[in-house]
């Protein structure tokens, strides 16, 4: 690939902003998964559709390798640059183009961020429900279909992109979807696009549904005997039509890791951590609801945190579990696994998994959004450990197989970035081949974020 | 095309269930359209999806066309073959595979039919909501990404689609998705297929979501002084978020006309007839909320209706109200037209093709499902009259521009087939062209339903 052709031809456009150096170098071969350092060529910053589209168009009369970056949040490599290439980072641009609230839609660029977005939303009464936990891009969470606590209640992104536009492999700028409610207008290239992974294009503009903020919120935690009493109460839950905002997992050692973490003083046991979203009334009811299901298996310690404050103190520290966990055994570093199943087979895949693990002896704690029949068990080892390492992986794909065996999948909102490459034939089978041909098609020359998600030979 | 070819070989192993007496021809020629008849050279009848990859199979190898048929209700000529092939029938694949109820899901063959779907699951207390009136077949609804009256509370076939089994234009069997409710495992190929209009392959099973059959429902009918009126009460209400289960508008000639067919007795003057779901005080509550909205835009007469025979009689008669209109002018044809806008365009939108009408003289009562910003108006005209049907052509065609004018999509429910494909450059520019892309690539011969939805080149 003519990495140096593409280099200096986007210099004479881009100036300063097509970077070289070291350290940005190496931030951009960085990610928060376990994968190693694979820093690009360069890191390019533009500030419009248009420069994407030249940036895009150099890399292609060079067949150089271009890969889409938001914060770096992603959990399987998908932004790191295991081929080199070029690096585009959205940071600058990060505008939010167009509000409109009366039919509870943005259109923002890739850049924004999912906090900086609902802080500038708070005036108009609407929010973005999708929270993956990490502060990521708008273009990131669109490019790895990304869910998290709130999917139960408002979806995915796959649920909450209306529309794109996207800088294709030849560095033409289409525009998917319309700002209508539904179309049957031709193939749904939104969808195809939206957890592409920055395969077949760049996103560089999104198109979001937004939500109302809600009139009541209420959080609450309650305790469990145990993991099975627990997702026992959640499958219930679901079955009774509760439109539960977020109802999340933690388990006996997620707790013990939040406690010690937050200063927290929770009883070791398996928790649930719901939020209740709705008017006055509906609040009420909901809650009483869920009351009424959890004492049926044994929930203990239902409490309530109406204020504001406190709500964001037990969100905070759920979002921090996951840093929570990593700190509890200092020097370790973290596989973070994703499976999901249909929600009648969640006791058995997390009992499967605990019992993996106990007899593997790898610590790792679960944290789940159990509502959707997901759960992540943050595998934890010393990378020096070969014998470790191999035992967290051999438990990592011991809960894959798991997954596929009950219907499921091997990652609910990671995705597959080069991490879980080696699961796609099991699971799709001759499927995966057809997103193949999908990935020849759009991107001939294979610039696009090379060597994820698709087969190899694409 | 070798259609003959195709033909003696698949009469090999369907023996009678390849049929070719004339009737059957003319059967699947035709369709709800107003498009002339145009005939496959023969139906085939299959069993099993073995028996669909077979004919795909000998379609290919013929460079035969091969054409998707559930129930002929389609509205856009979809289903009909207007370059001939064999027409594959999925009648005798009517089978319901498994119900999940825990997991609220089914697996159904795709001639199974909304009604007998709906059916068979009462016992379970779980429903599939999409009602798009006729009693179409599941995989017609998800080919054509069909929704209807309940798309305002449930969705879409793009919503309740959670995975696929496809005969891809080579024969091979393919399955897309998984039962867990979210995956960021590849493409969205599932997303790909539905509404696809059986342009990549052939559906061949179907996993759907299901819902909780309400623990109240209750109907409700309440007329406006004008349709802006009507229209800004829907606006407010999907503002305000209260989750209408259906929010549907008839103007004053859809009023007169179900007057007349049904023996009502509404008043003449624009209506919205609603439906809410819930549990008792959330239903209440919901009907309470926007009775306070209607007031505020001089609604009148809001009669209720919780007994089961009175709401079945109020959707009856919205579900019948496209034949009554029809019957209002003996000897006419129909063009139902299918926008669907941004919902702070809606009002706009409907006032302008209702000027339009009147400057034109054609009649065009006008429904819709509001709350998605989806309106129709059922353009009338005796097809000997060829100006009466360049005056509709032309409405139609008018309707569809100021659609994409105010930022919507020419067709929000009904597909395009060849009835849009005129309007498919002019709603996605550079993206329809990816959409041909895409069609060469998954059907490199076009046998799969040619001449509809793609670009005529690919």
């Amino acid at each position: 690939m003519g990495v140096q052709e593409a280099i200096a031809e986007i210099s004479t456009f881009l100036g300063q902003r097509l970077s070289r150096s070291k350290s940005d170098l190496n931030l951009h071969g960085r990610s928060e998964s376990h994968f190693p350092c694979s820093p690009p060529n360069a890191v390019a910053y533009p500030e419009t559709t248009e420069e994407v589209a030249r940036i895009v168009k150099a890399c292609a009369k060079a067949e150089c390798a271009v890969i889409g970056w938001g914060t770096g949040t992603s959990l399987e490599g998908q932004a790191q640059a295991f081929q080199g290439g070029i690096s585009v980072d959205f940071s600058r641009m990060n505008r939010i183009l167009a509000v409109h609230p009366e039919d509870m839609d943005v259109t923002v660029q890739p850049g924004v961020t999912r906090e900086s977005l609902n802080e500038d939303l708070r005036a108009t009464g609407l929010f973005f429900p999708v929270d993956p936990g990490a502060n990521a891009s708008i273009g990131g969470m669109t490019s790895t279909r990304a869910s998290g606590t709130t999917a139960v209640r408002y979806g995915t992104m796959r649920d909450n992109v209306l529309g794109l536009e996207v800088v294709t492999a030849s560095g033409e700028v289409i525009r998917t979807g319309t700002r209508a409610r539904k179309s049957s207008s031709g193939y749904d290239l939104t969808g195809l696009f939206v957890g592409s992974e920055g395969t077949l294009g760049l996103i560089t503009e999104v198109t979001l549904r937004l939500h109302g903020q809600p009139e009541a919120i209420s959080s609450a935690v309650c305790g469990f005997e145990t993991v099975g009493d627990a997702v026992q109460a959640v499958i219930e839950t679901i079955q009774m039509g509760i439109p539960m905002a977020r109802i999340e997992l933690m388990d006996p050692a997620s707790v013990a890791a939040v406690n010690a973490y937050a200063g927290m003083d929770l009883p070791e046991r398996p928790h649930l951590l719901l939020e209740f979203h709705g008017s006055d009334a509906g609040v009420g009811e909901q809650a009483e609801t869920f009351g009424l299901i959890a004492a049926e298996h044994r929930g203990t310690g239902f409490d309530w945190a109406t204020r504001p404050e406190d709500r964001t103190a037990l969100w905070t520290m759920r979002h921090n579990a996951y840093h929570a966990i990593l700190a509890s055994r200092p020097g370790m570093r973290a596989l973070v696994t994703d499976i999901c199943v249909p929600i009648s087979r969640l006791a058995e895949a997390i009992e499967t998994t605990r019992a993996d693990l106990e007899a593997t002896g790898i610590p790792g704690p679960i944290l789940g959004h159990v509502g959707d029949g997901n759960f992540h068990a943050i595998l934890l080892f010393d990378d020096t450990d070969t014998e470790a390492v191999g035992k967290a992986m051999a438990v990592s794909e011991r809960m894959v197989e798991c997954a596929l065996a009950l219907g499921g999948t091997a990652t609910g909102e990671h995705g597959i970035g080069i991490g879980k490459l080696g699961y796609m034939e099991r699971e799709h089978g001759a499927a995966w081949g057809v997103m193949g041909t999908l990935k020849r098609a759009l991107d001939p020359k294979g610039i696009m974020n090379p060597g994820k998600l698709v087969p190899p030979d694409s």
